[in-house]
Formats: structure tokens, C-alpha cells, sequence
């Protein structure tokens, strides 16, 4: 079983009829659910309000994939919380970002930009599958609209991705790197831009897919290692196998 | 100086009076004029209509950027020239491929992979900056417009590029890798998607922009090896080393 | 079920006494011992010496993951079979290659470069793993070693591999990216340069880990295309759109 | 001009007669020498000795180029300080890190990763260039010799390089990424594993080379950002589009 923890900030949620209406159970709620229908998944979610952020390290040491979506409160977040989320995913646990989450703290920490981009509220967008053989993009339709989405536009201030596997582009003119994929240490990040609070993203069948295959994708298959290590070395391999092959 | 030749295969504009308005020199004479503005630019054209293709040895082993139009008669080009042009390359020459060059064959060859894509007549593109701070995107706009330009859409079927320069978005919905980079060999590769034949493309100044610094960016700064090795080592270099130091 | 073809040119077993004595049943036989033993992959093996090469339609088309050891013969593989296979690998088919299947026919064509490099006999090597959470590296001992092995040194004529694996150490001095990742096409290829035909490697835990893991990495899971296209679009994504909104 | 401010914490160089030896004006100013020797280079030194370690404002805001050296003290670095450097790469300064600075706040920072290695003392290394044609190896030997350095190894923590320059072979066994590209913001970012405090490594010739040639490398050609930006856009370029074609 793949332990995925989905962690909201969800105050939109709570201040905003309109989200409330989008997201009755909050967007981390929608996201467990469709997530739920996957057996080998097992869902809990987090949000800031909960105690210790609701990740205390009991579950963030229980997490293998991690699915973060924050906006308003980013500054909220405790930095030792954002070093211990960071530590565990250069150890191997998966994190996959989601929309706005592109100023999560730790979204920044990890990537070692600004994450930066040009932005513009209700557009209409369509992705578009560049890498359509990635484990990410199984079963997701080559080309599909969200009717309302936020606008993120290049330049979008990340290093390289080490694999671009969403283009979007959007009526109002602008194009966006909107899912990419990198490893950090040994764990997995994905990057996917749509998910505005206010529109039904998280409800798109194709959207869906892509991020249940995105959990299986960071999921940490050599698993997760207990400490990260500078190790120094007192003999080198080269005595050590002399040694071995004299004695 | 940068010896640089621009092949054209020089087709449509024999046949088509639309492209010898657009281009009365030629698409070749067209970019020659632009490229020689530069100082250290030295320039040539060669057509598929001369003599060997244009590209004798004297010409190909004295070019040290090789500028590439084609797209009817990508067929035409003998596979003893495109081998020829392949070995350069690998040795360090600098290849910029325009267009519907995306089908050429030595293009195929370097890439490796079909170079297929999706295209539509006649569409309006804008192109934008992904990476501003590229040689080749040096005073050029964060994004310009084209008002027609040929849709080239994704799937893209080319190798993950090395550097991602331009996204172009089509007023019909596409999106499009248009400027991408990659080494192959000690040569360096830039592809750029703009410059159907009956549209005034390389007109534009922003083209121009780009097609000068790619001629700069992809100048083998380093050289052209004299030939391709794959050397037989006799002595190791740790017995070399032993001999040096016990001599 | 993952269907392997394990392709080899087998003509060092025939004349090699020392080969045979190393490898009784071919080295493809070796390879399909050691695969045989995970229940996901059913293997078959092929040789240069089988009629087509052991590579007829129904075999190639009938295979999800192909891996290739070449040599001597490399030039005896007809273009018409690199043609389907390359083909067949851009379609999403997973392909392998070993050793001194570096110059085949097959992997040249899809590096798109010479893939030389420099050699020398009868080494011994240490692997050190640099990506150790990458699906090929599960299970695999950080650094491990074999007492004879075939130098293959720097520079290794290759693109930037996708993700670089292992780094090969050698007694005599030289280096080499030994486990490399690729993505053409729809498909993904892992090189990895140990397996000398003299020598015991396919013998080798480590060796045999890597290539089981890696099989499980290069299998097409989004399936295999039936055939690469270059679709010509009559009517825009965003026609389509309006027709279905304003109908 | 190329403005290149050299810092080095310059620790060692008082407290152990070794190291004054070998660079008895610091290893700053050893690089500083051989630095200017380079007409298009003015080079400057800065240590974490002077007053706000050397990096006032108006120093940074006036560097091009910042080559950094640290070992002992990278905790004395202030966080402000470091922030002010990661904002300027960022915004397009190029970076050279050497040896021991792979664990400086900066670069850990920029990586987003541990940077961790493996080490031992007082090896001896050979260094080679996988890379012939980047300009980092202009006029460098495809291999060379420190007869003295210390080892660092495999697996190095950093996210997989954009290009791949080096690679370092120690006699006693190990491996290493020697020489790495990336891009990080608007910034170049250069690693150089040679160069430990006791050993003559920055005054070998062709570790001189490197270090000159990734001095050009990394300036910032495009120039450097003011700002940088997170534009929210009111008018989105198809509306900008409609009114100039309309107006």
C-alpha cells in the first residue's frame, strides 16, 4: 500500500461560499476521495488548522507520498516543519505540488529558485501531453480543456525539469510548463499547475488520472532511506580489496 | 569570423510567385543578409540545385555553422551528403535547423527519433522566452507574435531537449517546443520551429534575432576534430604513471 | 507478463572455447536463466544465426522488451532489421543494450552520435551507483565489483544521458558512465557497459539485479503504438470548441 | 569587463603553516593571480575576515562573477548574506563553487539538496573530460593528474547536473562528479571538485584553465535582472492583440 497524506491549507474553503460550493469536503476531501478508488492507495489528509500543521512527525514518518496544496497561508507554515518535509523527501518520500503550491515553502526550498510566473485569474486552458509513454500520463487523454482555470504563464523560474510532461495553453495567449517532473536527493517531485480553489479541477476526470499516476510515479519504490549521510571514509576500497584478495 | 553556409533547397521559390514575393533572394539570401549585418559573420548560401547540393568537401570542411531549409525535396539530398554533414557535426559543427527541416534527414539522423508532429495551415503564433538568459535569447522580446505563421503542434517527437528556449502558442489552440537545443557529438544543435515558406518569418526582427545568436551559440568554439576516434588503449594510464614516476 | 527477447550475435561461443566454457549455453542463455526466475517475465531468445536473425515480424512485434549483445557481427545485421526494431523502439518498445552492443547497428541509430569510445582488455572495474533510488538501481549494492572486466573509458560518445546510473572505476586509471537512461520516442533504452563475452559478469548478482530491474524500467506499461504519425489537422482545437459550445 | 569577486573564508591559511605554504597569499589570491592574468577579467577578493565578510552591498551588487571558496566556517556565513547571494544568482550572476563549498550555505541552497559526498584524505586523482566541446573545456587535457587531493566520492547529492563536464578517478578506488553545470534562475552555476587547502591544485595548469574558462562560462551575457518578478497580468496579450488589430 502507497501512504498518501494530502495536505490542504484549506482556509479558501472556509471563507469562500463559492469554494465551499466547488469543494463541500475541501479540496484535500476531493482528492481522497478519487484517490480512495485506488486500492493500492491508502489516503489520510492534513490541513494547517490541525494540530502540529495536522503533520506531526508520527505521520509524516508513516507518509510515502505527500500531496501539498497551499495558497493564502504559505508564510504559515512552520520552517521546521517545511526542514523536516524537506529532509524526508531527499530520503526518498514522494511530493507531488499542485497549483499555487509553486510558492509553497517548500516547494521553493526544494526547487532553489523563486518559482515565479506571470499569473491572470479565469482563463479557459488546454494541456496538452508532451511525453505521452510516462507513467504519469497513462490512460490521460492527449490534449483536454479545463473550461475555467487560473493562468500561469511563462516564465516559470524552475530549474530544467528532468522531464516536461504537461504544456498548457491558455485563450488569453500564454503558454506554462504545467507538469513537471524532478528528482531531488532520492525522492520525486511533480509539479501540476491546474487547481484554482474556486474551479472544479480537482473533479476532471483526466486531472484525476494524472494525479493518481503521479502517486504512483514519486511513490519511493527502493524505499525510504532513516538518515542522510556524509560519510568518511577510513579505508579506501581499493586496501579494503587487497586485503580481501592477500590475505 | 564564423563561416557560416545557409542551405536551402530553394524549391517553392521557383514554383511559387506567392514565396518569390515574400523571399525574391530566396529563404538563403534572405538570412544571408540578415547574418552578414553581423562582423563576425562570414556567409554562403548553397542550394539543392547546385552542383553536389552545394556542399562539396571543399565547402561542408571549410563551414564551421551549417544553416538548414528543406521540406519538399528533404528526399532529393543524397545519404552520402546527409553522412557527411553527420560526421561534421559530431566532429563540432554547429547545425541550426529551420522549420520544416524537422523532417530533413540529417535532422532525423541526428535526433535519433521520427521528428513527427502534428501541423495546420495558416495559423497566428505567439512565441515566448522560457529561458531569458540563453545566448541564443539575447535581446530578444519575452514573447513575440507572428501574424501567420504554419501551426506545428505537440507531440513533438524529438530526444528530452538539452535546453528549452521557446513555447510557441497558436491562436487554434496548440502549443509547440519551438526553440530547443541539444549537443550531439562535440556539435552543438539548435532547432527553431518558425519560417513557413509564404509567410514573411524571416523578415521579423525578433527572428533575426534568434537565428544570429544561434549562430553564435552553436560556433564550435573549441574547434572541429580532424576525425572521429574510438582508440585502442595499449598502456593503461596507472602504468604510465608507474613508469613516470619510477624511472 | 513482460515478453523479453533476448537477442545476441552468439558467434564468440562458437569459436571460443574460453567463451563456451563461460557462457555453456550462449550468453543470451545465461540472461534468459536469470529472468526466468521473476514471475512478471517470460523470455525467448533469438540469434544472429536463426533464420530472419531470429527477429521475424511475429517475434519483433510480439516483444516488449528487447535486449541486444553484439560484437564481431554487428555489420551482419541487415538494415531492414534495424529499420523495424527502431521503429518498434520509437512505438514504446523497452530495448537494452550490453557491452559492445555500443556499436550496433540499432544503438547508433537512436543515440543520433558514434557511441565511441575508448577500450582496453582485461581490466578489473568497480561500479559506483549515483542514482540510487532510480527503479534500475533496487536492490543493488551501492558499489560493487568485477575482477575482470573490458575497460571502456571516457569520453563515451553518447547525448547527455536522461539519468545517469553507474559510474564504472577501473584499475588502470580511466572512468566511464556505465548505466545510462534514455527516452526515444515512446520508448526507453538502458545501456550498461559491463559484459565482456570472456568474462563471468552475466554471472554476477549485481550484474543479473540490474538487468532484471532494468526490463521492469524500459517495459512500455502505456502500451506500444500501432504505428508514428504526423497528423495533419484540418480543424483547430479551437474550432472544435466553439462548434461544441455554440451548437 | 568581466567583474570577478574571488571570497574565500581564509581559515586554514592562518592557522596552519601547511596551507600558507602552498598559497601564502590565501587561496584567494592565488585564484585572483592567475585570473588576471585573463584581459578581459578585473578580479577583487573578499574573505569572511572583513567587514560584512567582505560582501557589502555595494561589492556584490558590482560582481559578475562570484568564485567561492569555504570549509571550516561555512556556519559563520550569515543566512542574510547568503540570501542576498541566492537573490543575485537568481537574478543572473554567475557562481563558481570549489571543492569544500559544496557544503556552503549557497550552494546547498541553490542545489536544494544535501550536497553530501563520501571523503577520505589524501588521495591521489585523475580528472576526465566527458565533455570536449563545452566551453569549461577549452584547451584542457582530456585527462590530467593532481598528484595529491582529497577524495571525494560517490554518491554525490546534488540534482543531476545540465551538463556533465568531469569526472574524477582516485586511486583508491572511487569515483566522482567533478566538473557540473546548472542553470538556476537567471544564473549560471559552476562545481569544482579539486582544491583542498594543503595541495597545490590551484596551481595546476589546466585546473587554472577550468577555473578561467568558467569564469567566461558563467557571466552573465543576457545581463542581470533588477528584479525579481511575479507579474500579475490584467489584460491578457489576446485582448492587447484584439485592440491594436481593431483600434
Amino acid at each position: 500500500m502507497i501512504k498518501v497524506t494530502v495536505w490542504n491549507e484549506a482556509v479558501h474553503e472556509k471563507f469562500s461560499r463559492e469554494v465551499a460550493r466547488v469543494y463541500p469536503d475541501g479540496i484535500h476531501g476531493c482528492i481522497k476521495d478519487f484517490l480512495s478508488l485506488d486500492d493500492e492507495i491508502e489516503v489520510r489528509t492534513a490541513t494547517l488548522g490541525m494540530k502540529e500543521c495536522g503533520l506531526p512527525d508520527q505521520v509524516l514518518e508513516d507518509t510515502d507520498v505527500l500531496i501539498w496544496w497551499g495558497h493564502m497561508a504559505h508564510g504559515k507554515v512552520p520552517d521546521k516543519l517545511v526542514d523536516k518535509i524537506y529532509d524526508r523527501v531527499l530520503r526518498g518520500m514522494g511530493l507531488i505540488v499542485l497549483h499555487s503550491g509553486h510558492h509553497s515553502k517548500i516547494f521553493k526550498k526544494l526547487m532553489g529558485t523563486t518559482c515565479n510566473l506571470s499569473w491572470r485569474e479565469g482563463d479557459r486552458e488546454r494541456l496538452w501531453l508532451v511525453n505521452p509513454s510516462h507513467p504519469i500520463a497513462r490512460g490521460v487523454d492527449p490534449c483536454f480543456e479545463l473550461d475555467v482555470e487560473e493562468m500561469y504563464g511563462e516564465r516559470f523560474d524552475i530549474p530544467e525539469p528532468d522531464q516536461l510532461i504537461f504544456l498548457g495553453w491558455f485563450a488569453g495567449g500564454e503558454v506554462f510548463r504545467s507538469g513537471c517532473c524532478w528528482q531531488k536527493g532520492l525522492g520525486r517531485v511533480f509539479y501540476f499547475q491546474p487547481g484554482h480553489e474556486s474551479n472544479p479541477t480537482y473533479h476532471n476526470e483526466n486531472v484525476q488520472k494524472v494525479i493518481t499516476n503521479a502517486v504512483h510515479w514519486v511513490y519511493p519504490a527502493n524505499g525510504i532511506a532513516e538518515k542522510l549521510e556524509c560519510p568518511h571514509i577510513k579505508k579506501s576500497p581499493e586496501e579494503i580489496y587487497k586485503e580481501r584478495n592477500n590475505g
